[in-house]
């Protein structure tokens, strides 16, 4: 069941990562250009299905933390997550066995397949998120009791930070986000060191396969002269997020974006093409909810997608700009991040949201 | 040449520390209890002399960091530096032989001496700043060579972590800084990892006994009816501190405070008794420089010591208050931390001011 991603992968992959990550989780070109280096200097990566690893086998995820309207401006060297990675092991003294995202995006979903290629290490097909959040206790992984703690952060001049906060990982993302704003806005981390059994029980299966299944749907329904949108609606049938809503069609009319503590916050309008709607979305490194004229439509943690109305093309939270033509549809994830623990982590009220968590299904 | 410090010494080693922290360093009376109960719990501390160390020796320095106006109103444990130092000795793979204090001070003279007690180690008599200083890279240990790094942070909830720059001790500061605001203010720290010959080569020694005899001679000074800036004037005679300059008697006419970045900042004001003087200080955690009517009198890193006018009781810059009858006085400082590369360090341009660095003795 293993399989190899190689170059041509890195496009489709990039895109559909980049619609799953929901707004957030990195611009999908530096990725797919972070991956792209690292696969050419050394080789193709193994993709591993979470079903495959031993029990007792170390797992490492890696990732980029920040605001990415830092991130947009200060390209990774694809290197700091490697040391990130070298890090953690050697602080808890065994190498791993594999690497895995710790969430879907552009650029999160290609950093581990960096740190793969480059330590020669298979690459799980998994993530702790199952799209993007902008807070390391937002995983899976930690809402079904896997500790977050020991985490390395490697910084852009070899500067490496180990912080274990023992089970608290809201007090590690605090710390780590303290590191991150002193290293410019922008840190590579390994986190939730865990065995293959932890993978099995607590990830979000497959998403990297998912992600190249929604990037290349996108694609050839372009290349068939076919509406991506809904080529992309017949992807998702089959998968864990088998809903798709198109919430709304129009031009975006307004943002307002602040980096702030360490995130992109902000909120967009959007006015439909007969001026008759308003859509309007809040985000916080991602966007969070969709309301259409005051109604909530979608909300963490479902995924509300703003795609490029034409193309169907993912436009991340940082990309956002006034007079873009966008359809921005609802998704729906997975049962494993709809239980009240998972909403308890990362639903609306763990964003300050004051809605009740409604699955975008049934919503509106 | 070792000793044994007990709880007798604690109130005149505390005050004496409080005088050479030079407005630094912590409070001497939440110090001295701090040290009081480790001693009580756990018995003396002996205090070894640099000379006595093996070559080979693993010294661990502990103390605590971050603004004295937050550390005034969050009262340490004792619990978070021994973590501090244990974290470290587990990252290195190695046990410590010995601690010592970073700087002297009324809080960071006790810390380590603390630890000694908790974790049963000698307490080495030297430190790295012959003074207080309010950054981690302003240490006599890094000016000849030795780096900060790995250094590790606990906090009050049992979190630690572990930072590693390189030999760059600047960075180092810069992101245990960051970790420090995130704690609230103030963390607990192990850092500048060495050998015994190194703490014989770059440490200022023999601060330990000096704060004690400081300290001493000023409480004889009082029980006698004698003027004690004139026995501290006397006790630093024969000392490596040999020259002591009363720059100003006079009240408290102004402080302005403000806690910045992760430090208290700000600058006091003082006019002479006949209203003809007035006296300007400014700080940065410490006292940085002594100006009286608008010439420079004393600056970093010679010691510029506020002192209580009646009593020589050292006064803090976080318990600056207008009315304070005062006498102020300028303390030269070992030749050590007088070199071109001590003052690059912290000399006056390491803070900004504009002032060449002209010895207390010779200035204005």
């Amino acid at each position: 069941m293993s399989w190899t991603l190689t170059e041509e992968h890195l496009e489709d992959l990039a895109r559909g990562a980049a619609v799953l990550g929901t707004g957030g989780g990195g611009d999908p070109y530096v990725g797919r250009l972070l991956a792209r280096q690292a696969i050419r200097e050394h080789g193709p990566v193994t993709v591993l299905d979470p079903g495959e690893l031993a029990g007792d086998a170390l797992v490492i995820p890696t990732a980029q933390m920040g605001a990415p309207t830092v991130v947009h401006e200060k390209l990774p060297s694809g290197e700091e997550p490697a040391l990130a990675l070298r890090t953690l092991e050697r602080h808890l003294g065994r190498r791993a066995e594999a690497t895995m995202p710790i969430e879907c995006g552009g650029i999160n979903s290609t950093i581990p397949l960096a740190v793969a290629a480059r330590l020669g290490l298979p690459l799980v097909d998994a993530d702790g998120m199952g799209r993007a959040f902008p807070e390391l206790q937002m995983e899976t992984f930690g809402v079904y009791g896997v500790s977050g703690s020991p985490m390395a952060i490697g910084g852009e001049r070899g500067e490496t930070t180990v912080i274990d906060t023992g089970t608290d990982n809201r007090r590690m993302e605090w710390l780590a986000r303290g590191i991150t704003i002193r290293l410019g806005g922008v840190a590579h981390i390994a986190e939730y060191p865990m065995s293959g059994a932890d993978v099995q029980r607590t990830a979000v299966p497959r998403t990297l396969s998912l992600a190249l299944t929604v990037g290349r749907a996108i694609r050839e329904a372009r290349e068939a002269g076919a509406d991506p949108v809904a080529a992309l609606a017949t992807a998702l049938g089959d998968t864990r997020y088998s809903h798709l809503r198109v919430l709304f069609r129009g031009k975006v009319s307004d943002v307002e974006r602040r980096t702030e503590a360490g995130f992109a916050r902000g909120r967009a309008e959007a006015v439909s093409f007969d001026g008759e709607h308003k859509l309007e979305i809040l985000f916080q490194n991602e966007n969070l909810v969709a309301m259409v004229d005051g109604e909530v439509r979608c909300l963490v943690p479902d995924l509300v997608c703003v795609l490029e109305a034409e193309t169907a093309e993912p436009i991340t939270t940082e990309t956002l700009r006034y007079g873009q033509r966008v359809t921005v549809v609802g998704i729906s994830t997975p049962s494993l991040m709809r239980t009240p623990e998972a909403l308890a982590t990362f639903g609306p009220a763990a964003f300050g949201l004051p809605h009740r968590f409604v699955p975008v299904e049934v919503a509106g």
